[in-house]
């Protein structure tokens, strides 16, 4: 897989089914959903992993953390409840090197989360 | 239970185990831990869920992302890597209303999250 597929993604390289888009972030589907809505959430800046985050990357995670509230909203699930994930390396389940947000809703969701 | 829970912990009303602390976050282990490295990233400032962000605390969530990194690492997970938690609503799981990021990592994380 692509050191950074989501470029590709950004670029309009490869599909996905994209539904938020604004100068920094974008979202789209996941092509394998574990929930009836799940989307990723990603900057357009690339930014390897959580311990990459600099000081100057700090409002972009809260971009993203506003741009999933909007499509929880727009989905519908914005009283209901929803998560929002993100993993740090292949242990956790890292498999694209590209932070992205799981945002996740429309059934129960269990704790632990994983 | 409170309305606000972790405003007492902030204000050491209330005991927690801190283990960060700057001008804008803390941290506390979870005292229901669900992995070994289980622990609650906070802000300072209240928000209530995710809906209630505003851009002017965009930058907040970064910081407890950065947070999050550096308890990983200071813990010895930061290339093991963790995951990232935060659920809004009652139906997510949600049961106190000031945002907090759960910090997992010491164990495999399955998926789907929860």
């Amino acid at each position: 897989m692509s050191e950074d597929l989501f470029l590709k993604i950004i670029k309009r390289e490869i599909p996905a089914e994209i539904i938020f888009e604004n100068d920094r972030v974008l979202a789209f589907r996941d092509i394998n959903p574990q929930a009836p809505l799940h989307v990723l959430v990603i900057p357009k800046q690339h930014i390897r992993t959580i311990n990459d985050i600099t000081p100057e990357q700090d409002a972009v995670l809260g971009e993203m953390f506003r741009a999933a509230a909007q499509i929880a909203t727009a989905e519908g699930y914005r009283d209901e409840g929803y998560r929002v994930v993100m993993n740090c390396g292949e242990r956790a389940g890292q498999s694209v090197f590209h932070i992205h947000l799981h945002l996740l809703a429309g059934r129960d969701l269990g704790w632990p989360p994983g």
